[in-house]
């Protein structure tokens, strides 16, 4: 048992440490668990926070059609304030249902086959990324409209927040959850307060709006079905992330699913209320589409005026905003490394980092959203047509899996809790099939491919792994060692010094019979070779010593080319035993080793020989003078 | 004796070998050597060329004084032919006394001391550098004179021929050295012939100059000492390169001496007749300094008009410009090896690559300006103020040196030797005292920085590689090899598989003392340790398994820490024998091998321990279906 925390390196090493923290024990990891609030915080911000683009993502539809159909706002909230109560009631049933973490991923493959989990998954990988890139967008573009001269840097200053969320997680959920509660509450109360004093305020501080209106004074098409149901399918981005509570259950402390359930609920709740509280007021106040100033930065100076209260509850949307990707950290990294314990996705995915964390999903997911960011320029709404899809793909593979798990389980009532979760996956298949047809032209083709790429993926990992755990002959007994006859060990040498001696005792050490090589080019000075092998033989070291001659200018070839003779003259095992300085600085490194790393390379896909480094530490500080 | 060419792996390999070529016999090296017509290409490039910024180096400073000054370039131009001439007379005396390439560094190394060498080494490294970013940029200036609608590409195109360059230099000199010639003709006949045109023709073609001139009408400084010095300094960028042919005189043909000094005269007869015939063009044509237009395009226009004529020696100009670079690809790498030789650069700038040249020296050279190139834009203008002060620091330390190897060996007509260089030492001296002070504010500061930053690299490099041979004990005879009495060899293993069974028959064949040991993580599945356990019982490959369990998340550490304990315990040598899977495509090399990477990674300074791998090859090609 080594329980001591395990060393490092100095510099780099230690700069990783301040940042991410000292390495973790597994016992630890239990303490990381969390009550209600801190769930909320912790797996619901992406949730709420759409608030800040949902109901704008709606306007940016409608204006298409001119100012006058702004106000269907208010029925296409309502609608989708109805399929929310449907989803909390249906993942109430998941956490029932999957006290052990129901993501869409598991439950598919438990109830609908492989087929339907790949699907599920990758939807769920791909809006993962979206989330991220949209909660950060979104929490940038509310931080530019309240200070307007941060507009030229959107782009650094999304990455910026990225790196820190990044970092945060490496740390570990835990320091992540106990990091957004305050942020979370001043979110909460901060919106709700400012809804309800424009709604019951009779004299709201109405500031003069900043940018100009970008909606059509005329509309440019009439409000026809196509267009409510995109604009539909935009606001529908404010539900995504109402999962992440019933994926995240074995997060919670004891009582697990009581506890989830409740936050669930609470969820539910508070996002309904805060949306048809903002449709209301976007309504009353008239507000459109600006340029440089989010919908819900208008409702909230029109409220309260740009004073105080506004720049506080800004900043806190800000933050709230660019911490809500933490869903997705929270999430990814968990599915991958099932996917990867299911070998769909490389191994390493499985591996934990110091800090009890899969530390390589939430890199993978932070570079994946960089590049969105970059790609669209860090502006929300031309992320919010792919946004959406893959979630309610989801969803709806969730519920359908749902029902088959209660009609093969018939627990008590499992009729009424089957219907429950069928108006769900109705709802959300509905939904999904409205997204795609809207959306797909204006970004959705990107998440079908990407969804039909990832699958892809998963399939031929999967082959790949098969493949090899069949060559591998793993999961039967391998035929028992047979150690060869006799070995040679071949030394590369270039000159007569300590580490020369040192590589010819550990090559004698390991077997009797040894060879140094050394290789002289042809045109090279003859009196180096002929000092060397007299001073070789002078110095007597029981090993001979082979002069390699060559006509190329390739030292390493000729080396090559003689182990290929020594390995075909005979059957034994063949150990290449390569002398190497370690200068103690890094710095010095360059100054050594050529031929190492060049033969190493040389050496590295050779499977019918034993490369060895026989390393040989330098500490050469100047001498006192 | 291997005389086949060596074998290569694919792919990025091969697409290498069509850039480069196949690798080159040390013998076919004695082939690439040159004539004197082709060493006026392959080495005098630069000088030659030089006449397209020279001129107008001095124009664009007299320009500061108003149009009026611009006639001055008549005198400063005379006086830098005669500067020429001595240089002429002095490198020919050169090519006499170092028949072996005598550079600046070899030179002042053998009659001046070390000092003095690492300050010409220093200089001529800088040097090397800004000839090639130079002649590029001036290469592409001329490009973009005769299709203005390139200008915006101007750092591209300087990138992509020193691209080019770079290949055919990695090709080899002789290569370079043909590839060469034709522009070199072209290039002389074109800008001697249209000079003649100009100044025979009673009626020029004058074409309407394009761009607005750049010369103030009235002066902003009147004419002083200081202005026709700077002038001068500027000029004299023209005749960096001079010395090129006397450090090549080795690539000559036999007879060697007389090829060389041949073609150095034939240099400086080309060169003194193109400077002035340019001079006297631009008075009489009244050129001024222009945006977007070189003063050698706007003599060229005004002498046979944007026709044809114009256009393809404008061509020729811009490729030999662009290649003239290569007289510095032909200098530093030889240098750079010869440092290395002496221990004052790394020594893998002695390694000559599979073409028989200094590889790393190239490529060192190519970034370095690259670098330049972007630093400053492409702007040749930008980069003449650093440019010469090197060269001429390398000219003075040439000359004095020559003075001082002529007084020792003292051979007929010493004396009438001695003089030569002394005047030419004394010129050059001159010259470079007039360079630093009126340049040193508009760039020259940087060379100065540069070579003292230089000169503190190479002697804390040899300061490094004396400490470490007296560490190594070189040139001593070490003790004789004490191989350890016992050697225990440890395979970490994750389950039980054919290449487990190979590791462990490899690790029986070294040594018979050996341990398999696995990592459990405390929160892990404990069934897959019994099952593990149990099969190994099962298998009974001959060798204990040793299960370490751990708190932490790394499985790296509690294999470190049992290393650890084992060297402690016995003083035999130790071995971890790593199996590691090598897939034959390189795509599924991240799908294995984790904690192989990441165990070679923290065991990769120990010098206690042998690490080695045991590579098993993986061919999953799926199988037919």
């Amino acid at each position: 048992m080594t329980d001591s925390p395990p060393r490092r390196d100095v510099t780099a090493g230690s700069i990783w440490r301040v940042l991410v923290g000292r390495p973790l024990l597994s016992s630890e990891k239990a303490h990381e668990q969390i009550t209600q609030v801190q769930g909320l915080s912790a797996l619901s911000l992406d949730a709420l926070t759409s608030v800040a683009y949902g109901p704008e993502a709606i306007l940016v539809v409608l204006a298409v059609a001119g100012v006058g159909a702004l106000h269907l706002i208010l029925p296409i909230t309502g609608a989708i304030v109805v399929l929310l109560a449907i989803l909390v009631l249906s993942y109430r049933q998941v956490i029932d249902a999957y006290p052990s973490g129901g993501g869409a991923y598991a439950v598919s493959r438990a109830n609908l086959g492989t087929n339907a989990s790949h699907v599920a998954a990758a939807s769920l990988v791909v809006d993962y990324t979206l989330t991220v890139a949209v909660s950060i967008a979104a929490g940038v573009g509310q931080l530019t409209s309240a200070f307007p001269g941060l507009a030229s840097a959107t782009v650094p200053l999304c990455l910026a927040f990225l790196a820190l969320l990044t970092i945060l997680n490496l740390r570990g959920l835990g320091d992540t959850a106990r990091a957004f509660l305050l942020p979370t509450m001043i979110f909460i109360v901060g919106v709700l307060g400012i809804t309800i004093v424009g709604l019951v305020h009779p004299l709201a501080l109405h500031a003069a709006p900043l940018g100009h209106p970008t909606a059509a004074t005329h509309g440019l098409e009439a409000v026809g079905v196509l267009l409510v149901l995109r604009a539909f399918a935009a606001g529908c981005s404010a539900l995504t992330g109402v999962e992440a509570i019933a994926n995240g259950v074995p997060l919670f402390r004891e009582p697990r699913q009581v506890r989830a359930k409740r936050t669930e609920a609470l969820l539910g709740l508070i996002l309904g209320a805060m949306l048809v509280g903002l449709a209301t007021l976007a309504v009353r106040f008239h507000i459109q589409p600006r340029s440089g100033q989010t919908a819900l930065s208008q409702i909230m100076g029109e409220a309260v005026g740009r004073h105080f209260a506004y720049y506080f509850v800004s900043l806190a949307i800000t933050f709230a905003l660019a911490l809500a990707a933490n869903t997705s950290f929270g999430g990814l990294p968990v599915l991958a490394s099932l996917l990867a314990r299911d070998h769909y996705l490389p191994h390493i995915f499985t591996v934990r980092g110091d800090r009890q964390n899969f530390s390589t999903g939430i890199v993978a997911l932070a570079l994946f959203s960089a590049v969105l960011l970059v790609a669209v320029n860090g502006a929300t709404q031309r992320l919010i047509p792919m946004f959406a899809i893959g979630v309610f793909t989801g969803f709806t593979l969730s519920q359908i899996g749902l029902v088959v798990h209660w009609y093969r389980t018939r627990p008590p009532r499992w009729r009424r809790r089957a219907t429950i979760n069928g108006v769900g996956a109705t709802a959300t298949a509905l939904s999904t099939v409205i997204f795609l047809v809207s959306k797909f032209t204006a970004g959705g083709w990107v998440v079908a491919v990407s969804v039909v790429a990832f699958i892809t993926l998963f399939r031929r990992i999967h082959r790949y792994y098969e493949r090899a755990a069949e060559l591998l002959g793993l999961g039967t007994i391998p035929p028992k060692p047979h150690p060869s006859a006799g070995a040679l060990v071949i030394v590369p040498v270039t000159n007569i010094s300590r580490l020369t001696a040192r590589a010819l005792s550990e090559a004698l050490s390991l077997c009797p019979e040894v060879e140094a090589v050394t290789v002289v080019l042809s045109d090279g000075d003859e009196e180096v070779v002929d000092t060397l092998s007299r001073r070789w033989d002078e110095w007597d070291p029981g090993v001979p010593l082979r002069v390699l001659r060559t006509n190329y200018s390739s030292v390493v070839d000729p080396i090559v080319a003689f182990i290929d003779e020594e390995r075909a003259r005979r059957n034994d095992q063949v150990v290449v035993l390569i002398p190497v300085v370690v200068p103690t600085h890094l710095r010095y490194r360059v100054l050594h080793n050529h031929i190492e790393v060049l033969l190493s390379a040389a050496l590295r896909t050779r499977t019918d020989i034993i490369v060895a480094r026989v390393p040989m530490a330098l500490d050469p500080s100047p001498p006192a003078r």
